[in-house]
């Protein structure tokens, strides 16, 4: 039992203090503009692939339940993207095929782009207004990337869904949202 | 060749005949009041499992292309339901747990509640405004279901996604829509 | 009433003819040759979006009731594609981004390649090693495609859904399995 | 500028904190028997709603990356469980409708189940063999609860991930697994 707690307790505190690392080193200019671009848009899309994109997802539902419109792409009644809308892009890489494509295309039509990844230099750079950099470790190895001690993109991952949930809280502070009053949002079936 | 050829054709028209079989008992007031209850709901939810939520997931998703505004139970930005909104379940039996237990709760809050399925005699009996009843073979072996050659509930499933596409093409003709004109409803990215 | 009643009965006997004259056009080599190709292959993936991904879903979990091993691409525990296994793609047009992109790289990693489509010109041309082709109306507008009075491509969703209930009906016959002796494929939790 | 960097800094180091009580609440010894449970199972199957299904789906995903057998209920080829099965139940309050009955049927199967859950004294009690307790804030206020600033049940969520990240952690160290050589559990088509 010992050599469980030990190793338990050892762990909690490796992996949260890496995510602290990863969410410190997010340009606080980068995190203001994110929060105004979220405000500003009809509508945020949110596109990614994997663990990422379940990130994103969560994002997406506690985004919409403060009264944002939101969407993911690939969602079964995903309306179309206008020059009025946000696509927020995750990918720590920021070359991921279907990502990429889609950041093309929502391009193409005027809609405004973000990166919320990892890699400051991928093809990703020409499509977005700006870039939300965790910089942790990906495939690159860029010098200032923050290592990690867990498998693959965990890291990534933990921090993109709580940056989200941090500008969720950010959203209702500074627009003193009362979260009982938005029961309309959340739904009520299950 | 021959073989397969002729195995495939026969198929082929089997499986036809019995969809047209089971789509054509349909009680055709049950078709109007189930577009009429589309059509005044502000939102239309969808809730069902497996296979049968497969298709009516297409179902949603066909509808919102013509501007209705269309969610299935469980999906990411799914909103609060209240009494202004439609229920449809989709359950051959009428009595698995998810679908009755929803049903259940929307018919607490108020919200109008139609059974798609093939026995009217379950639980969801007490709770539905109407039925639609595609009556093929379920578990109940009723005196007057139409029998299948095919495993499992896969008649129910195609004659749900065809009853949807049905309706959607009768709302089509009846407002006159013109398909160009709702791109605005129609996913542009991929 | 009269003129629900008729309209409905009118719609499914248009929709079905549509759908008969679609499937009939499949060439019954292609239907035997991809039968074999499920057949032989360790595990067969699918990918497509939209509509057709609901079908193709709906095609992987029947086909997974008769002991095969599907999954589709993106699934949440996808395993990694090999040169034994077949990748089946869904596209009427065989041109969007993300079924295309996922058949090149399936390509390069050897896998076998089946496109189920419209139109026989597209890149996907040259990743497949055959295409079972429903020449059902796409953008292209090939001369030998068959028209359809409904919206979008319904009918090759539709078509392609039932293509696969068919090869799901011919497996199932040709092998003389007893659907009852399959339950352990088949989910029991709802 | 100053006002949202320092917004932000505070609200990373206020969610943290959260998250770090949360885990170093939950008893050391449920964690072993956790571990014992996933590594003795033939399969693993999850089972959740809303982000709580999204935090599983993520766990559900790394783990069968370690070759570990995972499964959620609803996936589209979710086979049966069986009595050499584990049921991992994701629900704060342990009395949400589906998990509740999905545990229930899961029970009357056989399989064995485990609930990670805030609230000890729901009726998953009478189904689980033990409880992963995270004591976080839920609608039952018990005494012990860690409070949150956060809105809804984010706190649970966000360390439900990070719980089954380190386990996933745990797991390969003690296993000494090389995740290179794990790339066959690993999608490789995007």
């Amino acid at each position: 039992m010992g050599y469980y707690s030990e190793h338990y307790s050892q762990n909690v505190k490796d992996v949260l203090a890496e995510i602290d690392k990863a969410l410190c080193a997010v340009d606080s200019e980068s995190v203001e503009r994110f929060v105004d671009a979220v405000l500003k848009a009809d509508q945020v899309y949110f596109v990614g692939v994997g663990r990422v994109l379940l990130s994103l997802q969560a994002i997406c539902k506690r985004l919409a339940h403060l009264g944002i419109k939101t969407h993911y792409v690939g969602e079964i009644t995903e309306p179309a993207i206008t020059e009025h809308d946000l696509l927020v892009v995750g990918s720590g890489s920021g070359g991921s095929l279907f990502p990429l494509g889609i950041a093309k295309k929502a391009h193409s039509i005027g809609a405004k782009i973000v990166h919320i990844g990892s890699n400051p230099h991928s093809e990703m750079k020409d499509l977005c207004e700006f870039m939300v950099r965790i910089p942790v470790r990906t495939k690159n190895y860029l010098e200032d990337e923050i290592d990690s001690i867990q498998p693959m993109t965990s890291l990534f991952e933990q921090s993109l869904l709580l940056f989200g949930d941090v500008v969720a809280k950010m959203i209702i502070d500074e627009r003193g949202l009362d979260m009982k009053s938005l029961w309309r949002y959340h739904a009520n079936l299950e």
